[in-house]
This record gives structure tokens, sequence and C-alpha cells, in this order.
């Protein structure tokens, strides 16, 4: 059976599989801690344990698909910066090629996750599908007629660097108004602080709509979100937790993501009539207390000459969708290269 | 010779030509008025003049592209609505193709454009490309390895109703903070007004940053936009061509209108990676004014890993673009198509 090497490079964990074709994962997910060295010795660290598990693989192997968060040259195959792992310019794909002597596919994990979810997922079977991660920050891939889409030189997909709110303050990235600034888990806690100090949401439309809404806010309002942030512990995890317990100040931080996500929805409804968006990352956890009302704001601003809009649904793959969708790409890739093995 | 009728149905007049494969007109472009009867007899005095048309020429015809502005049903071949022609869900494909006895592919007119560009024009055997039509509103086009891009229902591509200021006023379509509201035609008369009514701009980033740098602006500042306004002649047009003899007031509409068509085009390099962003419509006659500010927005947030962007540039065809458009797209979609002749 041909199976490919499906490598998961994630900021606490490396994952590694074999996966056939049609995306099955053949035996076990292999697993270890990545590496906690400082950046010299990282890719070193990195590239001796690839090779233990390689050695401890007998099947034959075709090639390797990477999937690893960040900015990726995919031409040149290089990690150009990642915010999780220290690898900056670094020709990622050419050493583990090197390593474990395959033919290599390295490309940013957002990507792999998006085919992933296109071949074996929740969009399987669909031609057009948009997906967006959100987690600290946001991120994107695009597949049309049921291939990764990259662009003239391999950098589109850039969904969360898109600006929704010209007029407003600048992105981490030095731009101004990116989506990523309004409906990522770091956007979420930034309301939800702004909600513990101010006692409410007042900057944007939906927290003010919601604000609004809520103008007979009880005593007790911002009283568990304020105990997380006393507690050093606020954060887009614990705020997401605290909505679907049903804390109403919580809500009103999800509320907020969720008219910016519905933005961005629309504007990907609008230019990209895709079959379906897919939501993945940290905060699809929240399920349809973020997809309902994002949906509708979508809804509002979707053109839709034929009465169709995009599907929006959460991601539906677990813990292998990363060297699932990293395997997909080699397949997808390398499907046509005789190599020898 | 095989050749297409390419037909360019416009608020003022439509052009009809014949066309060959490679974007050539054969002949002279025919033209007449748009009829200016109300919505019950529009498609039929439209008919007639087309019939006519037809009966004047004597080449074989292999079948027939539409452009026409407006939100299209592409699937169904219908105008849904048009903005500045009186039909709203006219089945406009069927009703020429019964009359003129040939196939019809209808399509809008900022996807012709953008095939014509790409076949013909500013974007001539390019494989990627995006283009943005600024006139009263804004329409868009995308092509993607060289075809016409146009989404699971066929209603990719509104690129003017993506939000960029999502905090902002509502768009005429109903929408908030649409690109069309901050990059038009529409938009830079609005600006203009808006100079005239409190002496500068001051809602929007750059005209902010304009208004700092011009903070010492002489008392003839408005002087002439003011002369425009009174003599009810103020409008996009009269704006630009006030901005390209030199008027500084008008010069910082233009700029506002860049910053925001500067958001537009970092969302393309951003989500696309496109090989070139074409510039058309009736703003485009500004030329580097507008586009070369426009340009640096787009550079200061454009992400590129391995340090390429899109270039930007204006549309290169002039009167013959809608026709010859019209043609392609039909002989896009047509070619492999065998009809009785």
């Amino acid at each position: 059976m041909a199976l490919m090497l499906g490598i998961d490079i994630g900021g606490t964990k490396v994952a590694v599989a074999r996966v056939t074709e049609d995306g099955t994962v053949q035996g076990e997910v292999m697993e270890f801690p990545s590496p906690s060295t400082g950046p010299e010795e990282f890719v070193e660290a990195l590239l001796e344990q690839l090779r233990e598990v390689r050695s401890r693989i007998e099947d034959d192997i075709l090639g390797v698909g990477v999937g690893c968060a960040g900015t990726i040259d995919w031409h040149e195959s290089k990690v150009v910066e990642s915010p999780n792992l220290p690898l900056e310019d670094e020709p990622l794909g050419e050493q583990i090629a090197k390593a474990l002597r395959l033919p290599v596919v390295l490309d940013n994990d957002a990507n792999t996750a998006t085919l992933a979810e296109v071949r074996v997922g929740a969009a399987k079977g669909m031609s057009h599908v948009i997906m967006l991660t959100l987690g600290t920050g946001v991120g994107g891939g695009i597949v049309l007629d049921g291939k990764l889409y990259r662009g003239a030189t391999g950098s589109a997909g850039e969904l969360g660097h898109t600006i929704v709110n010209g007029n407003d303050d600048l992105c981490r990235c030095g731009r101004r108004g990116c989506l990523e600034q309004y409906a990522s888990g770091s956007a979420l806690e930034r309301y939800a602080r702004r909600i513990v100090d101010h006692g409410r949401l007042a900057s944007a439309v939906g927290g003010d709509d919601a604000a609004d809404a809520a103008a007979e806010r009880p005593e007790d309002y911002a009283k568990r979100l304020s105990e997380l942030a006393a507690a050093d512990d606020l954060n887009g995890k614990s705020v997401g937790e605290l909505a679907l317990e049903g804390d109403a100040a919580a809500r009103d931080a999800v509320a907020e993501v969720a008219y910016w996500l519905g933005a961005g929805l629309a504007n990907m409804a609008n230019i990209f009539n895709p079959d379906m968006i897919v939501i993945g990352g940290g905060l699809s956890s929240l399920g349809d207390l973020l997809l309902e009302p994002a949906r509708k704001v979508m809804e509002a601003h979707a053109i839709r000459p034929n009465g169709t809009v995009a599907q929006v649904t959460a991601a539906q793959l677990g813990n292998e969708a990363g060297v699932v969708g990293a395997a997909l790409v080699a397949w997808e890739v390398l499907e046509n290269v005789t190599v020898p093995v």
C-alpha cells in the first residue's frame, strides 16, 4: 500500500503518521514534544527526533508532507517566521528531506487543515471551500475546484490579514484593521478585558448592539470575568468556557467576535461564492454560540443572485487533522512524482 | 474565420462586434443608444435593435457573449437587477438567444472586462489576475489559472461588496462598510462634498492624514469644488478632472479614495496573491494620481513571504473592452460546443 508521511509541527508537540492517498491513517499517530531548545539547536533536535521515528517505520514511504504554523515560502520550502516556534528564515523542507532521505512538501498548517477538511472532514466532496482557523491569530486556506489555491508565488490565503475595519487600530502584523484583530482568541480576550475594565463593550458595532440590548446589566455582570482577570487567567480559552457555561458578560465578548467573524464570512462569500466555509481553530469549540450569530451577519451582507449562500460549519477533524492534512498536501503535489524508494 | 458576437449593454449605449478567438475585432463596432423606454418595452426594443444589427452581418457567427452591468444569475442567464438599466429578474440570455437564434452566454460587465484585460490588455499572459472596476460602484472580476473564476453558484467576484470598514455607514446595498462606499466615483463625490461643507475631510484615516499634512490650508482651498457644487456639477468625474489639474482640495478627496483602494488592494493581495491587480472604470483615468498612493497602502499591508507583491496597473483597453470581453467569455464557455449555423 502506498503511504505518505504526514508531519504536523506545532508549538507544543510534533505528530507523525503514515497516511494513504484517501486520507486514512495507517497504524498509530506518533508524537513527541516539540524541542524546547533555543533557535540554534531546535532544528537539529527536531531532525534527530524525526530520524528516530522514521527508523521505527518499516513501510515504504513515498514522501513527506509537513504542516507548520507560520509564514511559509512555499516555493523555497522555507519557514519565513513562526509565532510559536524558533524558526526564522529556516529551509525546513530541505533539512527534513536530507534527514529522512525523502521528497518533502512544506506548507502552513492552515492550508493542510483546509485540505484535510475538504478530503475527509466537514467539507468532504465539496469543490469550493474556504477555511478560517480562529486561534491566537486567524489563518486561512482556500480550496478551489478541489485543490489548494496558492496564487502566483505561493502566499495566497492570508485571510486573517484582510482589512475589515480600516479606521481602527493597527494589527500586530503592522497592518490596520485586520480580521485577526477582531475575530481571534486574542480578540476574545481583549473584549473580555474591556468588559472587566469598563463594565461594558463600547467600541464596536456588535458590542454596542449587545451593550444596548443589555442596558440593564446586573451588578455581578462582569464578576466571573473579573475573577479570571484577577487570577491572571483571562484568555480566549477561559472566556470561551465561561460563555459556554452561560455567563452573560463572556457571551457579550463572544458576540463581538461573532459580529466580526460574520463580516469576514460575508467577505469570503462575496469574493469566492464557496460551497462551504469551515471554521477551525480553538474558537470553533464554541460551536453555534459563535457560528449562529456570525451566520446571521454574513447572510445580511452576502450577495446571492440565485438565493444561495455558503454553508458555515465547524471543522470536523480532531487530533489527526494536522498529520492527515500534511500528508494530503504531499499526495496532491507528489502524486505524479516518481522517486526511488 | 470563426467569429463570436460580443454585445456590451450599458446605461447609455449598446455596442456589438464580431470578435475572433484571440480577441481581435473584425470590421466595425456597431453601436446604438440604449432604449430609453420604460421597463416593459425595454427588452423588446433592445431585441429589435439587435435583430437589425444581426441582419446586417453576413458572416457565420458561432454564438454570442453579452456583458451587462448589474447582478447576473450566471446559471440562469438572468439579469437579477441592474443599477442603470430597467432590467429586473429578466431572462435576458434566453431572450437574446431566441431573437438571434444563437447560443448566448450572459455575464456581468466586470467579468467580461477582466477577461479582456487578461487576454488582450494590461494583464496579457498572466495567470492570476484580479480586476476592480471603479465607477459609480465597484465591480470585480477574478481570473485564476487564466480562467474566470465564478464560484459554486456563479456569483463570485463581488469585490466591491467586501467589508473594509465594518464600524461605519451602511452601503446602498444595505451592507455595512463595503469597499464600494469608499473607493468609487460616488465616494469621490462624497469626499469632495464633505470638503465643501466642512472645509476639510475629517472622518477617515487617509483624510485625516491628508488634513494634518495640509493643516495650513489656503483661503481658497475648496473654492473650485464649491463652485462645482454651486453649479450642481459636483460628481466623481468633475472632481477627478480638478484633481488632475492640480487642485489641492480635489487631490485630498482623491487621496481618501486612494487610501481605501489601497486597503482593498491589500486584501486582494493577501487573499489571492495575484500576478496583477488591474484597475478599470472611470476612476482609472486618474492614473498614478490614484494608483501610486494606493500601491503604497497596499505594500504596507501586504504579506509577502518571498518579497513579491502584485503589480497594480490601470486597465489598458478602451472602448472595445466591453464587446471584446463579452465575446471572449463566450469563447471560453462555448469553444467546445457544436451548434448548427
